[in-house]
């Protein structure tokens, strides 16, 4: 067992980033988990090998799941990424954006390597103030997440129960900011954007936005570079 | 929404093969799922791709699942696979044939395939007979996973909940066996074996001992090729 040691799942963007830097700062020594799943903007797991070899995490596993060959969803198929929504509207639905079961492909997946590694205290980036329409960004699902693993696995019922960190799930993308900085993280090596040109933002799909108004509200100008903003 | 069509998780062995009737004599239209996974067994694909033919599924589909990548386990490293273990030693702990979490990742990839296809029932052939020493084959792993999946998808927070269907996690393989029978499913085309000779099953690993002791207590000769029985 690895007391210390917890597996993060690592997506390049701002907030899996930013818990990165926190579970450091907690004093666990991190195995980060990206994957590949036929997202558009793989640039992002360019800047998750930076991220994490910059941190010095002990491991970095990228997992390739098979989520294009599943289909339906605006991150993986040919539907239109929404541009200029106003902020309100984005609160009011689940977003075309919204990949079935994601999250809980990606923990399925940091579980199994954490059961291998002998590891229990597993850091995702999940937040239910920005992205409160994803029904797997709710506290409630993280909860029935950790009970179902601490049923469905040799670990969790040998005594050494499975761990969901979620420190982000009730902060604004404001104070996601705020304490990232405060822990040093450099997000000009962050990647957020659904439709990035190159390795350039678009400034106007909805994860751009709450990005950019994170960093008003928080003082800050975005280092990060954009095709507009 | 797909009311009579149902995900049916397909390994090719004999439960999974059975499921499957039993799901079609309910009258569900099926859609299977199958994985890759780095199993030394890939015959067991093999033999799920012709099932599913001859079956007149809907659809088929086999993803690829990084388990190997993962590690850890003897069905996808080269932990050598136990032979000629007394039937009664099975049952007393977690076989090291366990792979962490396979069933959650199985599982995962069949709810997002569901959601995808607005399919809200899901078979899979987990049994906690044979299997005891599985954590991930009992039934109060798969109601908190229900429970789970139910929280974390737009399906099941919009008022189509998944259901997950065990028809064989209290039968014996014997019970397995004769349903089958009933239902008219041709077992030489299953495969059992964690560590056969080309098509030919070893007859000595646990799936071997347990599937063929099952023929035997049902009083029928196991069709499928044996190097030894």
């Amino acid at each position: 067992m690895n007391e210390r040691q917890a597996v993060v799942l690592l997506s390049g963007g701002l907030d899996s980033t930013t818990v990165l830097a926190i579970a450091q700062s907690l004093g666990f020594t991190c195995n980060c988990l990206s994957f590949q799943y036929g997202q558009r903007q793989s640039v992002e797991l360019d800047r998750a090998r930076v991220i994490g070899r910059l941190a010095g995490v002990a491991r970095h596993l990228v997992l390739r799941v098979d989520l294009d060959a599943i289909g339906g969803s605006a991150l993986t198929t040919a539907i239109e990424v929404p541009k200029d929504r106003p902020l309100n509207e984005m609160e009011q639905d689940i977003p075309v954006t919204y990949v079935p079961g994601r999250n809980i492909l990606f923990l399925a997946h940091a579980l199994s390597w954490a059961e291998v590694l002998g590891v229990s205290d597993i850091f995702l980036g999940i937040n239910a103030v920005d992205y409160s329409g994803y029904p797997d960004c709710r506290p409630q699902f993280l909860q029935a997440f950790e009970q179902m693993a601490n049923l469905g696995t040799k670990a969790g019922t040998t005594g050494r129960p499975f761990r969901l960190h979620a420190p982000l799930i009730q902060l604004s993308k404001k104070e996601i900011i705020l304490k990232g900085m405060e822990l040093g993280v450099d997000y000009s090596l962050t990647h957020s954007c659904y439709d990035p040109a190159g390795d350039k933002a678009c400034g106007r799909c909805d994860a751009c936005q709450l990005r950019l108004q994170g960093f008003r509200e928080a003082g800050l100008i975005d280092p990060a570079p954009y095709v507009q903003r």
